[in-house]
């Protein structure tokens, strides 16, 4: 098309994609476009915001890196990010549900055996968590691989340190009634990073960075969706204002704290500890809705 | 809010962002991330496109850098850019109408006196271009910048060569009648650069990435608004189908071929040449509607 103007630029670039032989491709990217330009010309974008927008994703892209990835962490905090996992989760209501993978997971976190710690020297309380995997009629899922993560009492995850690897971050597998069970730490409440550009939008906006309290599972069973989800810490102060909307009420529970006395292990504990017991219910490939 | 799910996420966000004391931010957010919700919601993106999304962002920042745009050709291959352009410079019908900046300009280009040679060097043939710059009851504007960019014969710009400053750019001032004239190299089609996401974005929608010859202008007159605008050389294949959409048929003009001989500036050519002439005419800034 050779005189392009406001009103037919749209029909242009979806006739341009006329030849695109991925009919999925090209039914993302017609939906993409039209949303793209329906937004400009509802808020007639001007040429210098469009600059600056330009200017943002490149800071974006620049900031991220293998530790650091700030794309994830904007589409978290504009609610993208859960609105996929929602929509691509949907369940019989008596299993748990999912959330946000979040930007701190990583491969090749080490293997434990029930019962070790995977603080790995993290700083925290000693948290003791237990818990048991099934399908959705109660049968157990014995020999079910667990990864689970979480950041330290200071609120960061091992990831964002400059020299430390695999704390607070481990592989196990359910014992053949399907429990499970390992040491370490207590999980807090954290700000996500917000030292770059999605930082500095979240400010603009009148927004914290702060996520509750919550450890990481993924867990994986044969014959079953996989399950990506949180487990959150009840009392937490930023339950009803999540920074990247992933609360749901199900995954809600209360860790329980303990004076120093015998841990669930059979130690002696010196300090004060924490305990947290939570089933997780998975869902049978067959039965995908 | 706690709950978080498919349908009230949208709301979740948007609630979030209540606190925003920049009115104008809050505008271009609110219906940003009703778009995108939207777009999500209807082609139901699945997790794994998601990533791919991800992955695709975190290859155009990296490809980008001081001299490699990807960002901003992302958005001039997805019509973001001219869309952006032309619904910010609506103007009476007799002005010379606007088009995309486009990525390869740069600050600094050098200054040149009307008649000298601005290819400094850029391999093509030579062409002598000349016009006129006026306001819109045709009043002449002397003493106005005007600033042009192109690429040579392959197709390059300057800025995409390691080791070349300043070929084919630079910036003169009209005379008192308004009246500029230079000489340079002949202007001829190209792609984009293609060999990153952008490209390979372009190659899976079937869509190639060429753009038909042209000059770049940037005409800064005071009392005017600024033009950003090409000239476009008749007959050129993608007119048609420019990858950008940057084409409007006002812009479009014979570039007249010469055999060897006299060219305007008196001298003898040796080889064929081209001749372009184009007036403009400017919008003065009180009359911007």
């Amino acid at each position: 098309m050779r005189n392009i103007n406001e009103d037919n630029i749209t029909q242009a670039v979806l006739a341009a994609m006329s030849g695109c032989r991925d009919k999925r491709l090209w039914t993302v990217m017609v939906s993409l476009v039209q949303h793209l330009h329906s937004f400009a010309r509802e808020v007639k974008l001007t040429e210098s915001e469009w600059l600056e927008g330009i200017k943002f994703l490149t800071g974006v892209g620049h900031i991220t890196d293998e530790r650091r990835q700030e794309f994830v962490l904007l589409s978290d905090t504009l609610g993208l990010s859960m609105l996929v996992t929602t929509q691509n989760n949907q369940k019989p209501a008596e299993c748990t549900e999912a959330t946000v993978l979040g930007p701190f997971f990583v491969n090749g976190a080490p293997e434990y055996e029930n019962g070790d710690d995977i603080s790995n020297g993290a700083k925290g309380l000693p948290c003791f968590v237990s818990g048991r995997v099934c399908g959705l009629s109660g049968e157990p899922l014995g020999d079910v691989e667990i990864e689970v993560w979480q950041s330290d009492e200071d609120g960061y995850y091992d990831v964002q340190y400059a020299d430390v690897a695999f704390q607070g971050r481990g592989r196990l597998r359910t014992l053949s009634d399907g429990r499970f069970h390992f040491r370490s730490i207590l999980a807090e409440a954290y700000p996500i990073p917000h030292d770059g550009p999605v930082g500095r939008m979240l400010e603009a906006l009148g927004r914290h960075p702060w996520r509750p309290a919550h450890l990481h599972f993924w867990i994986k069973a044969p014959g079953y969706e996989p399950l990506i989800t949180h487990v959150f810490r009840n009392g937490d102060q930023y339950l009803d204002s999540d920074a990247v909307f992933g609360v749901r009420s199900s995954l809600v529970v209360d860790w329980v704290d303990h004076p120093p006395g015998i841990a669930p292990d059979g130690t002696h504990m010196d300090t004060a500890f924490y305990t947290l017991d939570y089933d997780f219910v998975l869902n049978p490939v067959e039965q995908h809705q």
